[in-house]
């Protein structure tokens, strides 16, 4: 239902003779981080040396990926994938992870998740040089890096080819036996560390360790360069120059699943608080709280419990919601909303009622929402947003509306409530949401809310950030 | 996650050009009652008379139907079915609705909810007598009733089949211009009639009126043949003999969707009362209370706020599961409930957990959750069921597994607790069900947990009643 | 290219453990016989009794077919089908065998190339009865008068239901251990019986034989009821009222493959013979024999050995023709025919043609053809056909146009060649055909050129036969 | 059935606005040179500046184009590709039309039926330098260079391009507004000039523009840089060395459809002619000439026409042929070649058989036919050959096996008759071959019968050159 798109998840096994299985697990608990493509590679020993074995597609883990496909997949080191599809489209050759392949290095298995600001530079230069291009991610900036480097091992030329690109990466790579793991130096994008036995797990989220019983042992850190061998401990490496923790916050507010466990704490337990503070910040007079399903849920219930007024299920979310759907001409109306959520009337009928919501992006959906709920009867509509006014695109991965189509960008906030047709509105303040997130709260990239964006951004936007400590947002008739 | 399966849902629209989109739409809002097949026929008028138009396949709505599809499902006359296959395999021939022409009575297209005891005898003596039968399904036993009829009208030949027929059927048919809908005498499955603009509509739930914008006009009453007509009232009989009304407790309990409407109530709302008057019948001392989702989650509502121990989503639901998974050879603990659940430890650690479910049916993914709680810390762990021990099987309609092998028919709920693995263990009583689910309540089945079957069954089955409204059931360490 | 269609292949196998393997590649040889759909029924015997494995699939045997769906389809006994759709539509409910089970009876397979011509009639008074009919094919009709028949054993009622059709089939019925194969009294379509290892084959022609080794043991006769049991000698009844032998001469015209034997010769012999006799009949004078490809180089061969005229191939067939092509909107001149034939200037230009083909049926090819030859320089163009001008249509199984659509029906063999645009055109005699079919020539159904049917029809058609012996169709300028 | 397999169809049309309507009925009349993958490309112009479409995919051209992708394929330019995959397996990045687009070039398009014999050579420079290859084609390369090149043009990067590179090649290349169509300066592979009104049409044969109704121009000369722009004559530069016309003999003999005009004359009559001339060599007292279907059937008239013998069709080709077959596990003698023919006893029993084919590559299918016309009573087999002992590989573009598996490599002309069991044996001499070409037949690359490569193949092969003007190969008992 959210405007924002989180572009990738990210998976790893190394030292595990069903490795492509295990991806394919971790893959399926990252569902929720992209739809539209996926592919796992492998890595796998031959007589002729390393041989790749892969498969991609589009659409869901569990649609395509099947027992002769996994059988297939042969090999102890695999890597995977699961994309939401960009702007370059739904190119075939897009799907990831990427392989390289050459006679010096031998084969390079990339898998990215976050957005390289200096990508479209360096390509430029690259294809100046002569340097050829098949996809349209910038993904493949780092291969051609990685094959221009003069270095002489490919561990090197890794760390040669990060060290000149800009912008957020979680990366997993495998190349030779060995599994590398790297955040960019602010942390941008997650990644995390398992071991399922003898074998090195790593993924975007620890929800993926979950499922194949392997152990969570830590979050990797900001700028760190992970080196996984079988048999070996882990070695570490901060190649990079340092800079200021910035977590993306909206993984917490919106990306992640709720039973993640990001910067120590469960999401759902940081969802939660967001709706706790939000209640501080705005309490109500109301009968009922109601949560647009599925990561407004844990925020009202923090709400719920920080004000006593009881929660009720008063929107009801469809299982079954596909990819297309085909309206009759004669328009229902709120088709794309009513497809996936419902009101039910006996909860709402002449109720006070508080609704949450984990942002607001566009506002279209919100202002259907609100309909809906006025026309299941409801007396009064207090709109409550877990999370501050989106002012600004985020450049790190995640697919936002131009700025002209972010709401709150664009008008005040008694201007959206009017637009929402409610009958008051609140956001979280941006100080809220750092206390929500816990007392590490500057390490956090709010950019997207304030404007200060962890490092100079090449695109031509607005820099003149909003006020970030400032008062709340709300508006009330 | 549960042991029972319902059938089907049905809908039909007369009077609307675009009757196969508000079918398809209908169909998708009751995509909770059949996801392995489904299937529209419509009927149109040509040039040489009535056409009948179909498209039926396996799999979602969402998969298979598209907008050329729809297109070539003309007529202002629609009948639609989704099911969940039954024992009879996944035979193509059995995806409803099912069609019959004949150059006497033009072509009659029925879909059916609900299960014929009486099916098997009927079906032997048209055997007999020379018939032969196509599918596996009941259904078709009403076809050749209809054929066999020696009455005047198709809707005299109709009610006379249906005269022979016992068991429970919610019966939607398009034949001329008229579509039929019936319900058995006990009303053992649900039927609505709404009305979008001057079409009229059918349908198994109230949410599928809800998506298309068409108006609720009333549930359709135990024993009652509607005949509908473009332009006419509905015309309302009665022609079968009065039987006492026994609406499946299970719909409110499982089946249906929480934003329906029920015997005058959302489901939401009866779903929530069970779990508040559970609380009453076991109140417990517990840190939090956490839900099985779905169908849990409005129980554990009614038990928090019943009880003051404050809701948490302590398991949450991956919103990705396919319909099939590759395991690795390498078994994982409890891999089937692990792709659907995972625990959030941050929630459980250390608490005393009051844990609540719908049902218990085979017992195994019960089991398997105890453990998951455990392992994430929890120090108690009270498992809480909304609906009264299941002891005996359906024959109306809703596929359950073998007596032997619904748990409560087996061992004791002493010995239940102790296969959980749980501190304790409460049912709802039969007394609680009914209060939860109206003053109205001597009119529900309640057959699977009483063995007070509405009718006699032909099938040999255990017919020594449980004590229906004795005391409740539950057990503790 | 013919306007003609054969509409099924029957295949059966009894006594292998790979029934189902034998039966796909006899299906494979006979493709030729109807590429819209296909099917393979096998019996199996397993604790519960006989239980029926099937798979149909509408497109080509190769297509669909594999490994696994072949292995699934266990046990010594199975039939197959394929089928060319007629009027019925793309119904899957249509693609043979049809199968029927019953209790008292058991579950029988039937797999039927012809046409019944009292079907409707039969169906008519079905229906009245109260039978209901699931398919539009008029195969289901001998079930029903199975299921009806009050005979003791399955064979007697299969026997009794055959006696109450008219019309033309080739049938094969697998049932109980038994395998059955049935010819109509006038034999009007072909089967064969065959044998491999101590398997019993039954096929529609000879080649199909030849694909899997097996031995050709002899046609199976018209009128006969064979009854094939493992380790049993075959049984033969004739229990059927005596008719004179019609065998459908389209067979070795157009439809059977040339490397069938049919009626003790190679069906390659009889064309040629048909091409030797229509030089003999129209002799020409001409620089090149040119046939249209396939069923016209037999043909060609024969003329040209006939008249020293020599034979070249001047219109070259595309190998890779498939079933839909998109046309731009500028129209390409004679696009269909150019799909699959292109004409060679190098053997053509300046040169007096010859050209052969099997038959004239709505003409519109053949005019494109002519054109065509014209464009590449043909200075003259002698249009030969290797059959009798067509005047009727047929009932017996063969798709044939509208009598107002069969060219012949409606103009003179002058205006013909007037529309051709061909310098001459000569048809074979109806003497001349029988000649070349051997000497056994009253035994074949030649209604298609003369209106003599070999029973009397149902429909409403034009019975005044044309002169069945009279001289040959000739026109030149 | 021929153990060669040609690697690629060409198609390119400029100044239509079908033109992906064009080329994909190109590529249909042109499917028998590569039936493993296909793709078209089309240049459309757009606000944003030229915009590439493009459909790829396995199988068949008539299998996967449908209307809508066609009319996705927008813009007056495009370019389409058959294969027949080699070694590089079956990669979708390997299927052409390839894309390459950079800032600097803007997009280039380019279709390639050849090998390049440098190409790996080129590769491993290209690597060093830090070029990323993404397919295995060696067609790749071409596009590198072109990036490489520091010329200011296009049409110079692509001249300085093909400069660098060795082998054979007939390339299309869509750049900007521009279609080139280029030969390698020995003009190894084919590749002719059409016009269809305004618009160019570039095609690997003129089979592809008879089926378009475009009138055939001109063949492209070996060594011709051709230019081609609407509105404009075409130019025409000879940028390359000057070489020996070396065409390859193989194109004739099989690969060409018969009805393309080749070297000014039909395929069809130049193959008619090595029958010929065959039969002068080796004359033969028999009583039928029956060919090896599809290509021995000219040069099984040609024969029969030199000799008198008369031709027959003694092997039928069954003409649906698919992809794969499941043989059962009871091995069926002769499976592969069944599938394919049947012979006719008819034809063939206790006669003097003259079998010609068009080349033996292995010599397993040659044995199988010559056991299937024994089996079915021939009495005497004299098997002719209408090309030359293959004695050496191909390494311009023709899939060839290893030396070690060309038949006539390894043993004597006596040695490969009792291998087939034939009772004599007879090869068209590399005289007659160039005879039955055209007096222009040095021309032509015969190196798989000689060793005498037109160029210094990289290759470790064996250089040693058989005696190409000697006597005939011929052997009897």
């Amino acid at each position: 239902m959210n405007g924002f798109k989180d572009e990738c998840g990210v998976m790893g096994v190394l030292g595990d003779n069903e490795a492509s299985h295990l991806v394919y697990l971790g893959l399926y608990a990252l569902q929720h981080r992209g739809q539209e493509a996926c592919g796992i590679v492998t890595v796998d020993d031959d007589k002729q040396g390393k041989v790749l074995r892969s498969h991609k597609q589009f659409g869901l883990v569990s649609d395509g990926f099947n027992k002769d496909i996994l059988s297939r997949l042969t090999g102890r080191l695999g890597v995977g994938h699961v994309r939401y599809s960009t702007t370059g489209g739904n190119l075939v050759q897009n799907i990831q992870p990427i392989v390289y392949q050459s006679s010096e290095n031998g084969s390079i298995v990339l898998a990215h998740n976050g957005n390289l600001t200096n990508a479209e530079t360096i390509r430029k230069e690259l294809e100046a040089s002569g340097s050829i291009f098949t996809s349209t991610s910038d993904t493949e900036v780092i291969s051609h890096l990685i094959a221009k480097s003069k270095k002489a091992t490919v561990k090197e030329k890794l760390i040669s080819a990060l060290q000149q690109v800009k912008g957020g990466y979680s990366l997993v790579v495998a190349a030779e036996e060995t599994l590398y793991a790297v955040r960019d130096p602010y942390g941008l994008r997650p990644l995390v560390l398992g071991k399922k036995g003898n074998a090195w797990i790593v993924a975007s989220e620890s929800c993926a360790l979950d499922l194949i019983d392997a152990r969570f042992v830590r979050e990797i850190k900001p700028g760190e360069f992970l080196i996984l061998k079988e048999g070996q401990e882990e070695a570490s490496e901060f190649p990079f120059e340092k800079k200021p923790e910035a977590f993306c916050s909206f993984e917490p507010i919106y990306f992640s699943r709720p039973d993640s466990t990001q910067n120590g704490s469960a999401v759902y337990i940081q969802r939660k608080r967001m709706g706790e503070i939000l209640a501080k910040e705005y309490p109500t007079q109301a009968d009922v709280v109601v949560a647009i399903p599925d990561s407004g849920v844990p925020m009202a219930i923090g709400y719920s419990q920080a004000t006593g007024i009881p929660l009720e299920l008063g929107l009801i979310r469809n299982h079954y919601v596909g990819r297309t759907f085909i309206e009759p001409s004669q328009a229902i109306r709120d088709f794309g909303v009513k497809l996936k959520l419902n009101a039910i009337e006996g909860v709402l009928k002449g109720k006070r009622v508080v609704v949450i919501d984990d942002s607001i992006v566009r506002g279209t959906t919100s202002t259907k929402i609100v309909r809906m709920l006025r026309e299941a009867g409801a007396k009064e509509i207090h709109f409550r947003v877990g999370s501050p006014p989106i002012t600004h695109s985020c450049f790190y991965g995640v697919d936002t509306p131009d700025r002209k189509k972010l709401l709150a960008a664009q008008i005040t906030v008694d201007k959206i409530r009017d637009l929402l047709g409610a009958d008051s509105l609140g956001y979280l303040s941006n100080a809220g949401l750092k206390e929500a997130l816990s007392d590490k709260s500057q390490g956090y990239c709010m950019a997207c809310f304030t404007g200060n964006y962890p490092e100079d951004i090449c695109a031509p936007i607005s820099k003149q950030p909003t006020d970030a400590d400032g008062p709340g947002y709300f508006a009330s008739k």
